[in-house]
């Protein structure tokens, strides 16, 4: 593609959007991409760092001088900026910020880079549109077309006293719609949604999403107004973390992707399957344990697949509806009401799939005994399968710890040793032996 | 909490937001619920009534008179009233249509209905800013005034021809800082993003997520403006999707959430348990077909449900690795090369786990060629399951079906039958039985 024909390519690059250009340089090779950052002005290239892979970016921030780092970033606004420069190693943020050359700006991104990024302070921007209450609405429409210039989209206009602390909140829609000599606290709504810059940002993204925000003001202890937080940042945090709950679901620790390295899928996939050996390395003792018991029964032996499966199905599906109602603020109720409501659910469902594998047990051999051994312990461990996936996630939630870690295969190895235990002596105990 | 003390009640519930009212009546029995509904005034309920559990929603809506939820309607935005509307019986939304006053919001709401709720028209409202390029920027402002009225968020104002047909976008924002002389069709940017009203919901959440849009016009196939979606509709698509996925993962089909009835969660449940039971069955008749053969080597039996358990997790893994991937639209690259990583990142994770494996064995029982005979199928079966998991769900894919239901009990189960029969023939070689 690349003819180093530099004017036709940039006519044609300057036709995408530049989230378009960020998934073509995510896919072509290395030298060309930095090529075409090169090529670009810098109000392209910064919006298209925005929306490269982590890995890609940090390739190619890597390629460009700490001069070259601080004008991409003098465009960004400073949520983004700050974002950027958290990527780099320490030494060189500081040369890329001692590069900034907008003061204000420069203040602002060290100010955004002290906070967590999983807090409300971690995903604020600077910009912001901040009018005093005092005002007139002519005299603020006249001094928002200035503030207005360094904020790509408005939704609203925060009020704040002399103090700097927030006291309401206009759209633009309303001051469109006052008389030019209304004051602006007469106009102003008063009950404003805030958020503390030290709240958690899934929390700042619950409330959001709850309240239909697009728009969230950030404020300090005092109530000073520090920042906004917009949707679009919100809409991120939202996928990142349905995206990883559905990761450890499935036994994948660390954010990876399909096209990441076999050493990094291997990094994030391997202790799990780690942990899957030695629970089937422990059901492997468990059977050889009562195999002396058990040498008439033979048959009993070939369920222990069926069973694990059972209790691995029965406790990842309960420990998913909780973690959901966990993630979704839903979960009501006492603990133990939950439990019993579990028990109840899997008690259920087990004699249902119980009736059906004593059927077809007695049939299939014709032994009654072993076909009701071999039932009743199934409905034994689904009812403990789903009490184990109920309770886990609750209480490692108690705790303070992600509930999402208990599904998947922390909960499949677990229920198949617990499982295939019970089974035996539930057996053991219904055959006599 | 109900003493009967109307006035007392109704101040306090006005401090709260209608989310959180909502959020109460989800709670409290239902007399209470319907009770507190006809105590608020309509503008309120209307709201809360978006915000309710659909169970919740559909009971209360069941007590109110066709007037009644046609009064509810009037005051909400044409997409919301349409979604409650099309939650009704049949026979009850012709009714309620028939009492709405207002003749436009009749006809928005009717048009709105035929629409699929699964396509941007579903998820479309009819309020939004539309002006003629031939305008002055003064007379926009003056007419905006007007139709800002029934717009809750402006967002962006649409820019159209004589014809009806979007050729640009403005926002507010440009609209202040411009001269009021100017036209309109000067100042308006014309590259305005948009989708069909065709096109399904959850493409158009990922056109929106990935440009960061806060709203975007729909439109037909003669680009004539028919109306917008807002990020926030968006984010319950994407909050929905996720959810679905998740739920699929651990084996639960259906929208449930963990305070629906046991009744909901079993048939939710019960069928992806049943398909696992088949699987277990599948696994003894397996087990019981090489009892013959293996009855020197009893221990073989024992690892069966390490066996399955392995191949279960690698199939989870790599299944999630691509349904992620092709929701988030980055799988890139051929079906081979694809199936060539996930060999060999299998074989690489299998070949570590089959060293532990084998040294544990040989330690334990001392017999070395068994202790190989499964460290070999471990291998083998790792990489089968790892290949299974990533064809299966890009084959539904291509066929286009969800790939997110062959994660989750469909790969675990399949895994496991096909693991066991494996793991057997490979033994069986090794062992020169």
């Amino acid at each position: 593609i690349i003819n180093q024909d530099n004017k036709q390519l940039k006519v044609l690059l300057n036709e995408f959007h530049y989230a378009d250009i960020a998934e073509i340089l995510d896919e072509i090779n290395f030298e060309e991409a930095i090529y075409i950052i090169k090529l670009l002005d810098s109000e392209t290239t910064s919006d298209i760092l925005t929306e490269l892979d982590e890995d890609v970016r940090e390739k190619i921030l890597k390629n460009l001088s700490a001069k070259e780092i601080a004008e991409e970033v003098e465009e960004l606004d400073t949520d983004d900026a700050a974002d950027i420069i958290a990527e780099l190693p320490e030494a060189r943020q500081e040369a890329v910020i001692s590069q900034i050359e907008d003061e204000e700006h420069k203040a602002e991104i060290q100010e955004l880079l002290a906070y967590d990024e999983d807090t409300a302070g971690g995903l604020m921007a600077k910009e912001l549109v901040k009018v005093y209450g005092t005002w007139t609405v002519a005299g603020c429409i006249r001094r928002i077309r200035g503030q207005a210039k360094d904020v790509t989209r408005v939704h609203s206009i925060y009020v704040v006293n002399k103090e700097e602390k927030l006291i309401g909140r206009l759209s633009l829609k309303d001051l469109i719609t006052a008389k030019s000599e209304e004051k602006i606290a007469d106009i102003a709504k008063d009950n404003v949604d805030y958020v503390n810059v030290k709240d958690d940002a899934e929390d700042v993204a619950r409330v959001m999403a709850k309240y239909d925000l697009e728009a969230i003001p950030v404020v300090d202890d005092e109530l000073t107004l520090l920042g906004r937080i917009t949707i679009d940042d919100i809409v991120d945090v939202l996928k990142e973390e349905a995206d990883k709950d559905y990761q450890l679901a499935a036994g994948i620790t660390q954010d990876v992707d399909s096209d990441d390295s076999i050493i990094e899928l291997t990094r994030a996939r391997l202790p799990w399957l780690f942990l899957g050996l030695i629970g089937g390395i422990g059901a492997f003792i468990i059977m050889e344990g009562f195999q002396e018991s058990f040498n008439q029964y033979a048959v009993l032996f070939f369920f222990t697949p069926l069973i694990a499966a059972m209790a691995g199905n029965v406790g990842v599906q309960s420990s998913a509806i909780i973690v959901q109602g966990l993630a979704n603020d839903d979960v009501k109720g006492s603990v133990n009401s939950r439990l019993i409501k579990e028990m109840l659910l899997a008690a259920l469902n087990g004699v249902i799939l119980a009736i059906f594998l004593f059927v077809f047990v007695w049939a299939y051999n014709g032994e009654m005994d072993k076909a009701l051994a071999i039932s009743v312990s199934l409905v034994a461990v689904i009812i403990i399968a789903g009490l184990i996936g109920t309770f886990v996630p609750l209480f490692l939630n108690k705790r303070g710890i992600d509930p999402a870690i208990a599904t998947g295969p922390f909960i499949t190895t677990s229920n198949d040793i617990l499982g295939i235990l019970l089974y035996f002596w539930i057996a053991k105990l219904i055959l006599g032996i």
